[in-house]
This record gives structure tokens, C-alpha cells and sequence, in this order.
């Protein structure tokens, strides 16, 4: 932590800070600029983060030094972080090869989540993604068939051998959806609900955590480090745009935070287009561009009838438009010098 | 429901927008432009918002005629709702008189929090604010004192009179809140934790709904919708600053939001300028800012020793500094014909 | 200047970072950590802003300690600045009394503007505004009258006594501009040409520089420096609305930009409350709520048939709405302890 | 246009709108819903955005059917633009191939801009950037060379054959820039400066419009709108990064902006990685996905002793980088069926 004082600061208030930062435990070193002096404070800066440093008379400001998060952090771990999701040998996301999730957005009844699985087996994803619990802005939307949903994935599962991703929304959902899932996800909404971060965080399946859609790169992390501390290894970092002043799109796919994840922590990160955007017709570029991004899986939203879809159905791509798409998506990771 | 047809729609294309539309029970209405057709849909607009009706062939854009919220809305309450919040007769929010509330950031131990409910009582809050369970974003951040917490609250409840609000984080949570606290607070990262505004709507306590710090106006009513559609009349809307571009306070505190609310909804408005600005030193003139673009009732931090606070101490007002606002907010809000 | 190093920086990489900042004139003192090292640079900051620092190999950041502005900030002037806009004792910015500015959004004919003129002037206000060159999103829009438009505008003061302000977009309109005006507004599109910024910065008359819809605070104050810099001291500083993910009005009205401008130039803030909010309604309310957040001004748009105007009709007060709100902000100007 | 009309609307209210719509000129035709009727206006949209239709009582919301740009629409043109830069085949920006611009931030002496312009020819590139004039946020920043750099800018075409594209800060330096420069930019500062778009609409050279770091999409259409509706149809549009909450980057890349931007217009669009991250760490892989988000080409800065840069040297990257990157966004582009 380093300490910036006021150009006009007096001996007294100087030596106030350091009696503050020493009765912690910490060391300080101070350098006298030709305008201001600077007091650098050598030890943990997590005791100094719970301090009000900034109101002690005479600071200006102060700057940390350390990085909040450790677990998540590259420091952390030698090598990338790569999390099964299935028994059968490419059902992983991180590593070389880059995966495809594709699905509903909303589980609807039995048929339609077979047929859509089948398909989007077929054409190439390794893990099944539905929602049986649905954050919606309004309470009078669909809300999602809950257990019953939770069911079909179960069964969609079973015919296809395909893993399922499901959103937790409540701790108190956990028990009855480990039951039937494979794969967790927290969505944009909860990114910063910490109850529901620490459950899953004493999960034994993998959490997909999605980005707050204002959540700074940095929130992400630290809501990663709270799965983490609480002893689940397995977290997706999962983009799926941001909100901005444009209105063009539903959200602004920020695929700039696939390199600059990659380069601050360990964990795998992947991009959701469809939510991003919120209209069909341009989720295959971005899902190209992300694939050239450095993105370890796509999570693409894939119905088999999108016009009767009970959510979302603008955003979906038809089972025909998906299984066109992989192969070219294939093409670009080829390019890349990576597997699909 | 209006419907904007391309330029180029068929007479195919038309029918088939036609038939779907009438499937759904309402009826249509064509208007014939220079070059484009407009579909007038009558009825109710929340069956045709559950529909994609964007992925018809031929749609250019769909506008709602209707708001999506009702039980929110001014045209739903005939008069202003007040939220009684304690027994007194002032401990009310909504209605002519403007309220203040006050207390530390964080409940740090019995005597801290005595001294400083004792202070702002005596300086002329009406409700004491004080957080047992804290949202951080770090998960090596202070949590709260939880029980020990909550129990505080009561104690200071006792020896001042003064009813208490404290956030609720996870709906587990809430039976032992509602034991010990006069008014529940969801938090800005909580504002669409659906789970939650569903749990808290079943309460008897009022509800204290903080704008999420991304949520536009309309998210706010709607995650307000939640709480009413449970049937918990007694909502209390609170502006506590925005993510913007600039980073000069920690939030951008967005004034406007209570005029802009005010005009849509019968519900109490109010303004925390301490979360919004991170910074004591502009807690004042943003306070009395507040009382003059119409807020029902401030939310100030106040803490007794802001440099020894375990989170935000920054941005706390000694005692001394609030009890020397009240009377200047005061006098705006006479200047502005209402009461404090 | 501090330079924070790598946790695994070698002594030569900080061997080469020392030369390179003492290459150019500035000592260095260098503070070991337990994990990190960093290293002080004292001097003229200003030298090493144009060095490409983060890019020498073990720095892992670098933070500035003295401000980049400097005949813009607090600490240049002793005292707050006043300008003087006209002659008359009450035509100043700045200082004790806060002052209205009013007028039409455009100027579109002599009598319209005569009329408003004359009903502003009654009602309070002390300067008259007007375009005669207008910014318009779409080159299809009303343009403005140009020069027979600045000859109203001096026609109007001939007849109100009234100094007029009016907006410059090209340098080359300047003179023209200066033959009529008795301020020179530079718009939020603007804030950003810095040709036109020391242009303006050049001329004798005062400048009204607006906040870009997308500007920092810090980014304002810089381009107040780029017309101080030329010798022009009279800048007045606006905040107008920024851009933000909201929609329910024009813009989000910053009105915390009012004291946190206020602490770090001396230069006077005013708001404009019509071209923030583009909605006649709520105008009223946040100008009450600019008085009280501390501006020394308000920009209020008027014209006498807001339905019939070519530009933004939409959101301007009518003289008597105007008429009956001044008195309004007399009296929160009071309760703050200022005149009006 | 729609007028939504409030659900209380009387009749005279009604007839009202009608006349004033009338009057313009328009025909209206009423659909009366069960709770709102609604106004469809038949005729040119333009002339009703000219009138305050909000302001009339009785509106609820006017909903434009007709874009406001033309010139710049897909509908307006039925082949795609391609923009000739150069005598030399390749040198056109737009059609199937993809083009690399490449060069320093500004032009700092001769020798640099050589060796950099033949190192970038080399490796690949169609076009030499370089800035003689810089937009700089601060006064005291370097500047630009002026007419100096722009002699440089030709001797480096002469050398290399490549054209040059260089920014105009001011409608006054256009004569001279245009004497040395193959294709203007208008910088993101500048994409609301409407008398230098204007201006550039005159001229005879190409214009690269970069996005104003705040501009929607759709006032980035309008800008090129005003460019094209002076009589120049070579207009080129960039993506640069906008402004948002997220700091971890200097701007958030909007990839999704160039197919949004695709259906819309019928430009070629480009997008420059260097500027909207600030780092260049993170510029070859989001130069790699701004490839397979179909841009139709790049401009990067590459400087070849970035340390010693005079602006922005951080983000520039070396020549030998540089000729690195070229072949693998080859690479994307002959996975998604283009050239390079």
C-alpha cells in the first residue's frame, strides 16, 4: 500500500499515519517528493484495505500495491485450470480444445428438450445447457418449470449422454438441483449475490459463473474467489456482455475480457453471444470472433421452434443455423492453432 | 402491442403476423403507410410478450402500448402510499413530512452503535440504519456481526425509540431478521435476486428496495412489482447511485431518478447519497440536493469514530457534522413547502 | 510519479527503469517490500507522462501523484472566480448570488426571441441564451439561423438589457460570432475540439464550456486548461447530463459534478438542467436540486410556444412556468445561506 | 410515425393531434384499443420530427417507423461499398479482401516514420497511419508535428507506395492536409463536429469516421450521413472502443458493432484494436477476432522503438510482432472465406 499525502501536510499529521499504519503491524518507508511525500507501507495489504486510510488527516490518496485476490489469480497456479463436466473424454472445458454448450434457453416441456438435445449433440456441443429456474425482470413472465424441468434435463441427459448446465438461483434450490445437474450456473443477476456464491462454493459440482452485466473484470474475479475460498476449484468464468449507453444490441459483448481474464487468473473463460446480443442474427460472427478471442467454450442459445419459444425465442438459432455454424467455428480455432 | 412491418412485407407474410396475433385472442387493426404497414394489436399486451414476435417474417419492430408493470404504478393508486415504519407519528416515510434515517455502516459492537443511535436520534432521525449481514465484494472483507448484530439493533431500538432497518441477504436469512428488525433492506446487489423480492414480499416488515446500481428506472419498478405481486403493500424505492463512466465518486448519484420515479409510481422515493459518493466530504450538499429534487426521506451514514469504522469509514459524517446538516436540510425542505 | 514493480523484477530491469527516469532529470528512490518494490520518482511529473514507463519490462503500474492541471485547480487560485458577463452588478457568475440563464433551445425569429427576451428578463434572469449554430445528430434537422440569428440575439440585448450567450462549433465562425455575443458557449459535442478550445482560449470574451455527454470530471477540467492556457481566465464550467445505460430521460443529470468541481477548480460550476433531462417536467425539480447541490447558475431553456419550436420543444419551460419557479430557487437559495 | 396516445385522451385532445399532424400535410388514420387508441401518420416522417409532438396534451409516446439516415443505408445502395484508397489493386478498403493499416500513433521524425512505413509494407499492410495533428487531452502533451509530419507521412508513401491516412483536427488545416494525405480521419473526438464533417463531406479524399468513444451506432450512421450528404460517398467507418464502467482496458472494444453495423449500412467497416485497449498485450487477439467479426479491415500501431514513443507508446507493437500477427489473422480470414 502506498500512501500519497497533501502537498501542504505537517510533520504531526505525517507522523500520525505511521503510528496508524505501524499499530497494525507495518512498516513504512517515507519518500519526500519536491511537492509531496510519499509513505510506502510494507507488509499485508489486506489489514491496511479494512483501515479509512483516506480520512486520516493530510492523505490524498492511496494506492495498493497487491492484487485482492489470490486464489483466482495466475500467481495462484502453475498451470490452467481445466474443468470436467462429464465422464466421456472431450466433456472439459479449459485446455486446447474449445467447446461448444448450446440448448434452450428455458426448459418447456419434454419433446422440445429432447429433440434440441439430439441436435445439438449431434452437431457437436458437449454439454446441454436449459433453464428450469428463470430470473425474469417481471413477475408476471414465465418463471420455469423448476423440478419438473430439472427432470427433462435429467432425461435429456440420459438419451443424448450429454452433461447438463442449469442456473441456481436460491441456496435453498441446491440440493434438489445437484440432483439432477452436472453444472451450476450463477447468472448475471447473482454475480454479486455472495449467499448463493459461498453455497455453490461448497458444492462438489462445477460452478459456470456469469459476469454481473456491470460487473468490472475485477468484480468477476473477486466473485470467483468466493467459490473458491470456500473449497470448489471448478469455476467457468463466462462473459455475456455488459451494459452501455448503446441500445443497438441488448447488452455490448465485451470480448476484450477474454484476453484480459486469460491474463490475470487461471480459470477457464467462455462467452455467451446470445444473451449478449439478444437477436439471432448476429450471434454466429460473435461467436466466431469470440473463438478468435481466446474463448475456451461457447454457450450458445439453440430451439428447435423459436418462434413458439416461451423466453427469448428472438435470440435463439434453429438447430439448421447451429449445425452450420460449428464446423465454421471448427475453421477458425484450426487457424488459431486450437481444437474443436 | 404495435407492430412495424419492412418496407417490402408480403401479403403472405401479413396474414401469417395476422393469424398469430388473433390465435392469442386480440384482434388487429392495419394502418397502410406511404411504404410500410403497421399492425395495431388490441388487447392484452402481456400475451403478445411472451411471444417472438420479432422472429415473424416481416417484423421491423414490435412497441408496446401498455406498461408492464400495474400494481406499481400511479395509475393503480389513487393516492401516494405513506410507509409506517415505527409507532410514533413521525416514523413514517412518504407523505408530506421528510424523514431522515441514519446509523453506522456496518454494526460493530454494542457501544459504538448506542452512542451513535443516541446521536442521530437526538439530532432528528426517525429510523436507525446499521448492516449485520454485509454484501462485500471481497470475500476476506468483514461479513457482519449476523445474530450479534441483529440483537444490537434491538438494544439500540430500546434505549432510543428509533425502529431499525437492516439488509437481508439470502431468504434464509429472513425469519431471523423479521425477529429483530422494523424494516427489511434489499441492497443494490440484490435488486434482482428474484428469490429474495419474492421471500420479502411475504413479510409483514416493510420493504427498503435499493436501485441496483446498473438497474435502469424501469428495473427498479419492476423488481418493486415483485415484492407487491407477493402482497407486501409497504415499498420504499431508494436511489443510491449508478456505474457511470467517471470515476471521480464511487457511483454517480442519479438525482433525477426521483422526480423521474415519483411520476410513475404512488410509492415513497429516497435518496442515499453516502453509498452513491464513497466520500464524507460531499455527503452535505448531495443530502440536501436530494430533499430538493423531492425525496421522501435521506439514508446517512453516521458513525462515531469513521476512522476506526471496518467498512466505509470514508464516507460516514462524524455525529457532529450530521447533527449540523438536519437543521440546513430543514430549511430546504421548508423552502420547497414540505417538512422535516 | 511511483512506479510499482513486478514481484519477480531483476535488478537490472530495475537498474534500467532507474536510468531511464534519471535520463531525464528526476531523482528516484526505490522502497523494498516484502513482495514488491516501488520506486519514487521525484520531479516534474509532466516528464515522465509523455514516457512510455508502463512499458519498460518489470513495472507492473505506474501512478501519478501530481495533478496534470494546473492553472485550473484550487491550488493555482487564491480566491473563486467571478465572471463578469455584462455590466450591471448583477451580471456575474460565480460569487455569493447564483444566477439564472434562460431562452430558447435555437433562435428561429425575431419576435419569438424578443418575447421570450423580455418575459425571461422580468422573471430573473440575468443572461440570455440561444443558438444560432446548431449541433443537430442528423444533417436533415434545423441548422440554426447563423448570422441574421446572432443579429436577434443583439437585437434582443438592445432591447433587455440582457448580455446574450450563444454557442461557437467552428473556429472560423468565431469573429463573426464576437462582433454579437458577450459570451461564447462551447457544446458538449465540443468539449473535445481542442482547435476550438484554443481558439476560444484566445478571445477576450468569456467562455461557457459544457461537459461532454461522455467526459470525465477529470477530462472537463483538462479542457477548461486548454482555454486557460491561452490566456482566457473567464471559463465557466457545465455539467448537462452524461450518457449512462438509463433511458428514461435524455441524459443522467451528474449533479454531484457541482461540489466535486467545486473542490478542485475555482472556476464557476452552473447546470443546465432542460438539455439533461429533455423532458419539461422534471426540469423545475432538479433545478431546485442544482441550487441546492451548490451551482452558481442555472441554464434553464424557455420559450414562449414550446409546442411550435424547431428544436427541442419538447423539454422548454414556459415563461410562465419559468416565471413561477425562480422565485422557488430564491428560496432554497436562501435556506443554503445564498442570495439569488 | 405513431402517436400512443395517453388512456384518458379526450376527444378534443384527439382531434388536436390530428389537425396539427393534418396540417403538416400527413394523413392520420386511428386505432382505438380497449384501454389507448393510437395515431398512425401517413407521410414523411421528417417533417413530423421537426414538431414537438410530445408536447401536445394527450400523447403518450411518438414512435418513429422511418430510419432518420438514407444515404448511409442498405436500403439506399444495393452493393456494398468499397473504398479505393490507392492506385495499387489492393489498396481498396471494402469487398472480400481484408486490409491492414498499420504506422505509429504520431509522426515523431522522419527516420521513424521510414523504417516503421517499410516494416509495415513488408508485413503486409495496404495503408501507413500516422497523426501530425493529436488530438491530446492535455494542453502540455506533445502535439504533432503539423505540416512537418505531414511532409514525412509523403516521403514515407514515396518510399513505400503505400497512401497514408492522417487525422484533421480543423476544418481550417484541410486545405493543406489534403495536398499530402491520401484519406482524412476524423478522429473519435471529433465524430460530433459538424462543421468538420461537413467539410470532409466536400472533399475529394476518402474519410475514415471513427466512432466517438460515447456515439450510439446510430449517431455513428448519422455522422457518416452528413459526410455523404455533402457529395462524398467514400466513407469508411471505425470501431475504436466506447466508454464504460470498466476499467480494466482504456476503452471496451465493441466488436458486435461491425456486423450490427453491416446490417445497417452498406460502408465498409473497420475496426482499430490499438486505441480501444491501450495495451498491447491484448492486441493481436482481439485483432484476430475483429477478423472473424467480419471487419472489413485493421488498423494497428506499431511503432518500432515503442519505449521511446512519444504518445501512447504502451500500446504500440514492435515491427517484428506485427509481422508475426499478419499471417495468423490470414489465417481467420481464410476460415471464414475471405482474403487477406
Amino acid at each position: 500500500m502506498i500512501i500519497i499525502t497533501n502537498p501542504g501536510i505537517t510533520q504531526d499529521q505525517l507522523d500520525h499515519i505511521r503510528e496508524q499504519v505501524e499499530a497494525r503491524g507495518m512498516r513504512t518507508r517515507i519518500t519526500r517528493g519536491d511537492k509531496q511525500t510519499i509513505i510506502g507501507c510494507i507488509g499485508d495489504d489486506d489489514v491496511l484495505r479494512e483501515m479509512a486510510l483516506h480520512r486520516l488527516p493530510g492523505v490524498q490518496s492511496v494506492v495498493p500495491v497487491m492484487k485482492p485476490y489470490k486464489l483466482a489469480s495466475r500467481q495462484f497456479s502453475a498451470c490452467l485450470t481445466e474443468v470436467r463436466v462429464g465422464d466421456a473424454p472431450d466433456q472439459v472445458i479449459g485446455g486446447n480444445a474449445i467447446a461448444v454448450i448450446a440448448g434452450p434457453c428455458s426448459v418447456e416441456n419434454r419433446d422440445m428438450l429432447r429433440e434440441t438435445a439430439l441436435s445439438v449433440r449431434d452437431a457437436g456441443a458437449i454439454m446441454l445447457r436449459g433453464g428450469a429456474f428463470k430470473p425474469r425482470t417481471s413477475p408476471y413472465s414465465f418463471q420455469g418449470l423448476r423440478e419438473e424441468g430439472l427432470r427433462f434435463l435429467a432425461e435429456a441427459r440420459a438419451t443424448t449422454g450429454l452433461p447438463v448446465v442449469t442456473e441456481v438461483m436460491d441456496p435453498r434450490d441446491l440440493p434438489m438441483i445437484e440432483k439432477y445437474a452436472d453444472c451450476l450456473q450463477v447468472g448475471t443477476r447473482n454475480m454479486h449475490n455472495f449467499s448463493l456464491l459461498k453455497e455453490v462454493g461448497r458444492s462438489s459440482l462445477p460452478v459456470l459463473l456469469k459476469r454481473g452485466f456491470s460487473a468490472t473484470i475485477y468484480d468477476l474475479i473477486m466473485s470467483a474467489e468466493y467459490i473458491l475460498n470456500e473449497g470448489n476449484s471448478n469455476v467457468i468464468l463466462c462473459e455475456r456482455g455488459i451494459r452501455t449507453f448503446d441500445n443497438s444490441a441488448r447488452y455490448t459483448l465485451d470480448l476484450s475480457a477474454v484476453p484480459i481474464l486469460k491474463s490475470k487468473t487461471h480459470l477457464p473463460v467462455i462467452v455467451d453471444p446470445t444473451h449478449a446480443l439478444g437477436l439471432r442474427e448476429f450471434v454466429p460472427q460473435m461467436s466466431l470472433a469470440a473463438v478468435a478471442a481466446g474463448a475456451d467454450a461457447l454457450m450458445i442459445e439453440v430451439h428447435d421452434s423459436p418462434e413458439q419459444a416461451k423466453s427469448d425465442g428472438n435470440q435463439a438459432l434453429t438447430p439448421e443455423i447451429f449445425a452450420e455454424l460449428v464446423p465454421r467455428l471448427r475453421g477458425v480455432a484450426a487457424a488459431i492453432g486450437r481444437e474443436m
